[in-house]
């Protein structure tokens, strides 16, 4: 089968693999659509190591070909997804609670490695054919209504958007600033107001972004190259800074000017897959005696979670297939790479099918 | 292997069965010690209707024996417990996080029959051998540094009454009172006090479960036989009401008796198997308008519940061995049942041993 | 000036009363705006007790006349309102988070009374000017650019109606049945919509509610004169049961159904005020195994609730202004009460402008 | 009256002073018993500004001398503390439940000065006397069977270090590790004994502070000065890390090294006041990817708070009164601070009474 495969830093390429085996837990998907995430870019810069050879991506929609011997609860033929992170449902940490901490199975205690596997630590979803773990706790149907683009957001970029919004603990009548709005901060801006904030403000600067910022839900769209976004939301909430602040780029900078525009009370929820080390300015923690919370968020993944987005896109509540702004053959996927890792052409984000 | 089997209502008898099979996901468990619930009595006075011929009990210490092909992170010969309720982990109910829900694989949607399988649909504990079902949900080593007794309240004595404090949201410095002290309600006794209730008042007449009430925590001890407990909870907390109450019995009076002295805001916290309907008398609910909840709670179970409760027991907070005052053999476990329904003797608890 | 005050059951009439007298605490509205509610008419009848005497009326939209010696923070001629609920700030059961309950300065406990007082325990907002207790922590500002009939719904029904949601603890993609499409059950069904529920369906039977039900948010609408609702939900929801059901008619037939319709670990949440003893059916509490809680929740009052309806009318996420059916100048206050506690003419909610 | 006057950096001196004026909402405290708080010293020192002529102290025990012409529900000759922190109950941050932050009555939204105001914006109770403002939100009575010194560590040191277990959110069974055991760490562990923790590490240094760690319920103590506690706390947890870490101390590399011991899915809660900026090291933050919490908490106040943490003095579960170490007449306040400063002679805390 052909598969986008990471080869060496700067080097992804189309290249072929054997179908996968499936073992008695796992299904396995024949892939119809599936798409290239912001963190697929880090690993072909050689920034988020990877082993070489492996296949790259982590947002699958499909249809089961094949299940486990001990799969129950499903058939072949059904229209399915899976999240980005896929929990074994099983681990301390997933019956904690802590689903996107699951390590797989283990004796004694937790192991931090987190449940990102595909393309990350076995073969992901960029290809004609996954293997999906622990399938009956990760596949998820989709109802015969709803298009591949209208849940392909569903497994990382809706899931992870909307983590930011509910992590941030949003109340009904909260005002929320979101920094960067790229397809995670959109979608986050789509969760602050499917959670009831009145004020809602995302900080942006490319055009394009900025426009859909306000189509997701964004009451006020700053441009951070044009004004202070700190001064700007200040002056928006009448000097009493936001309940929620969601850093959704990854980046010292906006780290720090979220932190400074809440509220005491305010919480920062953190979306960002960080590349260094972060400082708390001592002034903008009001040096500990705030009453801030800082929660970091790893998308969530398992079959209820994506149960509920489909529901929430079924319920026509928000669309992300506008996020959907191209579309390539697998065969074309360097190119969509190309095209993506550079930001051209307003891409948010790329319907690939094989 | 030798087993009690629900035979007809009034009759569990000591009978032979074969070792259970196990499939790829399950592990066949030799028992050491096990015990019996009260529920377990309901079944033999056919007030809870199971399937003649099934084995009964849900309370488990013992050591692997055999595991089922797709299980990892076990041994066989590893000293395990495993909870009442066992939950697969990867159903909706599961990934939403009300494992005590979980009703097996199903493709659409939960199913309302609850995760309680050993002794309810699957054979029990009650036997040599028993197959525990999601084995990698649900087996919880045991240190060496514990005796099975220690241990043997964990399954369900403690989880469920620990969960009755738990569910009430007990706060540092809440005054609760919790009405029974059978073995339940005195976990809840306990619960209570490991989590911070500064006033725990219990509710009994058995003069032993009323001294070890004080044990396990309660600051003041009602006998409902001489004094109305709903006065007397008013007079101790100066008119103020409780801001949690426990119901460990299961009957109509005391779960209204429950909800009349709760604080304005306060909650019911309902432990009880109930087999008749309840009244919410207009004055004790305010109307409505009292800013009441009463939320009920079956058994958690699973590994991650199971590994914390060892951990109580292990660190000497809490000491529920003694609330074993009995041991039989498992040859003479119809007498045990007698004793135990009957409640004679002073019986909280027996331990028995294949 | 001109009141609306209680005389005995079946008559409340409009008469002469002098101008309040206020306290260092306390400030004096000039009511430009007020409405009549279920409530009120429930005192009229003599099924809720009041003083005779009594002004009634608990929402207040005015201008601040004169303020208490002792207030800092607000303006005489500011424009504002009230809530229903007027909590002091500093009981014990406001500094808990309980408002609602809040019963005035105790040095020992609480009390229960709950911090109902307008048109309760003191005169109420049915009337020219209005003594407003405690007044720094109940008078919230209205911007200019809102009406009075916008925020004429925020002392009472927007805030119980978005209290029942709240209580409820919806989550994005919930799926949420409310009971009863009155003014609250329509306020509580635009909670639903705003706190991210993506099923969302309404029981009632006057046409025009039931289309208002849509327009508030209502996926799917009931009548439950054709059908039966219980039967209806299991199967819009594919036998699964909602999340969480609204009671909003304060029925013990409504109770009931909404404790039939939850799913296992479901939240029922009572918003009802009710007259007479309820019943929980043992089969509809699965005998208590469910995992289910039972929420009562009083109108949640002070400043800050205020302040966060108004955000919410403000942004236009919620237009409660529709519900405004009927207008009255106080001169008619009879004919309006006689049109509203007959439920003639479509009536929703009557403005009424001395 | 004689009082502790901050005079320049590096200089208190007992000086006189009038007898403070009340105003309505205010009481006058007849001081008995107060304390030196850590804070104080940063005061002394100049690291922490305050305006000079100012009264310093914040943690009263007295008698209520004189209440104000509005304050109800108090007795003069009523014996009572005060918080540390004193909230007026009505502003929009005490209604939001952020009684910590209230900054006083304020038309438009928040101040974020905080509700600290003994000893920093107003006059404090090392003195004979205290104006409390907002009495009826703050002063909180004393059971005739409680000394001066159970009590004194209620208003500030008690309520701080509780708050650090609480925002933890620890659960029965969690593994918790607190850095330094001054007084508000000894509280902190107090804090996550009570709360249910069964793991309880400390980390310290001085040998009398180690012991009284064990006291307070600390299941393992770790000497900093001889081994690195992240590689401590690691091997007791068997490399699973901690569910809470709650920083006491107000360092740098304390709180990045109590964000190391966090498994992932824990909470940092952090007690400290900083006087340096903070980093975030990206290895200790999993890249922002371990769905971790930071937290921060000033000391709750107000007489809600102090009632709960008089209940849990009276109850005997925490006896503070070990950590009175030392008795001082308020004329010798001037040696007291310097052995304070100095951590002499294995200080704790100081009982000082005028």
């Amino acid at each position: 089968m052909k598969a986008a495969i990471f080869i060496e830093p700067g080097k992804i390429i189309l290249g072929e693999k054997p179908i996968p085996d499936i073992g008695p837990l796992d299904a396995l998907i024949h892939i119809t659509t599936t798409t290239i995430c912001g963190t697929d870019v880090h690993i072909l810069k050689g920034e988020y190591p990877v082993e070489r050879g492996l296949t790259i991506g982590h947002e699958p929609v499909g249809v089961i070909e094949k299940l486990g011997s001990a799969v129950e609860g499903f058939e072949e033929g059904q229209r399915v997804i899976a999240g980005a992170i896929t929990p074994t449902g099983s681990s301390y940490a997933s019956m904690c609670g802590f689903h996107s901490q699951c390590g797989g199975q283990e004796a004694h205690g937790w192991k931090a490695i987190g449940g990102w596997r595909f393309g990350n630590t076995i073969d992901g979803a960029q290809a004609e054919y996954l293997r999906v773990p622990d399938a009956m706790a990760n596949l998820a149907p989709v109802p015969d209504g709803l298009t591949d683009e209208q849940v392909l957001m569903c497994p990382d970029i809706l899931s992870t958007g909307f983590s930011g919004a509910e992590s941030g603990g949003i109340r009904i009548g909260d005002s929320v600033a979101i920094f960067a709005q790229g397809p995670i901060g959109l979608c986050a801006t789509a969760g602050a107001k499917i959670m009831g904030a009145t004020t809602i403000i995302a900080v942006e600067s490319v055009p394009e972004r900025m426009e859909m910022a306000r189509k997701m839900g964004a009451d006020h769209v700053i441009d951070f190259s044009k004004v202070d976004p700190v001064d700007e939301i200040s002056r928006i909430t009448e000097g009493r800074g936001v309940d929620v602040a969601i850093e959704a780029l990854g980046k010292k900078q906006t780290f720090e000017a979220a932190l400074r525009v809440l509220r005491p009370g305010g919480t920062l929820s953190s979306l960002g897959v960080y590349s260094e080390d972060l400082t708390i300015p001592l002034d903008a923690f009001s040096a500990g005696l705030g009453d801030n919370k800082i929660i970091t968020t790893l998308c969530p993944g398992g079959k209820e979670r994506m149960r509920r987005l489909i529901e929430v896109v079924g319920s026509g509540r928000v669309d992300t297939s506008a996020l959907v702004t191209h579309h390539f053959s697998l065969d074309n996927i360097e190119t969509a790479y190309e095209l993506f890792a550079n930001q051209r052409d307003g891409v948010l984000k790329i319907a690939i099918k094989p």
